[in-house]
């Protein structure tokens, strides 16, 4: 349980947090590091999809993760305890990560040795969808409980995110919640938006998640 | 439908916060009127929760709400539908309201003409616990999907709260989520956090949160 390094990053010393981010993705290119930016609500489900997949993708590449949270440290044990290299990044209240913060993350982890990189960002539709942290794709959670009407709600993080996974569509029969109704209030924000609904529970369309993030990662290696 | 007044609430200009905050409350004894400043994650149930404890309490005082929303406007039609004072406040892509922009809609309602006032703040348990609205309490939702360890990751909020709201307990079953444990990690934060384990959808414990805040409001008058 101690073996966990936990990060105190600061906010970005750079005024121009855009420039800031190609900087990093194009580090990354050169490296073959693919970045993933993870966002979702507290409680979306984030760590644990995230268990999900390195136990399938954890044999076939290199993978580290960046937890970032603003006081605990749980979540990089959970990923830890698996075998996967792991990292805690403290935000010190912060609601964000930045360009200069993720770069602080990828330094400590060493990003040249992965080829897969994943940042699971502080829970918050709202704030992190305004930085770019200088990540390749940007993949968030929304879960069933949270109701469909939010892509009406938190517009832009809709917008900047390559793909919506649909957790915990386990527990659909006791909510409201309808499947066509959020996919088109998305593609109002992001035509090109790939959706993919999942149990992180049970495992049901994870292998889906799972070919898209490989296709992602190869196509930015090749 | 188009009876909603939308304010486009603007950054306070206030250097201190906190004495304005304090200004607000003052202006607010004086008009004997209670602001309660509810806040949770995207979907926690806040505008659920508001419908049932305004059903209950509509009739017994007068009661007013400022809906805080980035973009939309759906949940002050919602309130209005009920037969209740409500304005939409627009914050512009803000991430949580602060005392000036409370203020502001304050004014616009006509503060003074309500025994309580209901400010819903955006959905997001980080930014808007930074910040004192000038609220007379605060009241967060934390609903049963979004797990009981949330306590450890989100302090500030759990700390700045006076009342905790369970929500959607009906899906107990289907949730590792439990009871003792989040009122425990909770009560490290804020030992005086009162807690509700409600459902806002089937009405059970609702009685208990008008309860609260019929004795919140009677002090703040007395």
């Amino acid at each position: 349980m101690d073996s966990i390094r936990i990060i105190e990053v600061k906010e970005s010393v750079f005024a121009d947090n855009n420039r800031e981010a190609d900087r990093i993705r194009s580090d990354l290119k050169a490296k073959k590091t693919f970045l993933l930016n993870l966002m979702s609500s507290p409680g979306s489900g984030k760590t644990t999809l995230l268990t999900k997949v390195l136990a399938k993708l954890k044999n076939e590449m290199k993978i580290g993760v960046m937890e970032a949270d603003i006081d605990s440290d749980v979540d990089a044990h959970t990923i830890a305890n698996m075998g996967v290299d792991a990292i805690q990044l403290h935000t010190g209240g912060m609601c964000h990560l930045d360009a200069g913060m993720t770069e602080q993350g990828l330094k400590e982890l060493g990003a040249e040795n992965y080829d897969l990189v994943v940042l699971e960002n502080v829970g918050n539709l709202v704030c992190p969808a305004e930085f770019d942290t200088g990540a390749v794709k940007n993949l968030m959670i929304l879960s069933v409980p949270e109701g469909h009407d939010k892509p009406l709600k938190y517009p832009l993080i809709f917008t900047v995110c390559d793909a919506l996974v649909i957790n915990k569509i386990d527990v659909l029969p006791y909510f409201d919640f309808d499947m066509d109704r959020v996919a088109e209030y998305a593609h109002m924000r992001n035509p090109k938006l790939e959706v993919f609904p999942i149990s992180a529970k049970t495992g049901e369309g994870i292998e889906a998640v799972c070919g898209w993030l490989r296709q992602q990662v190869a196509d930015w290696q090749a």
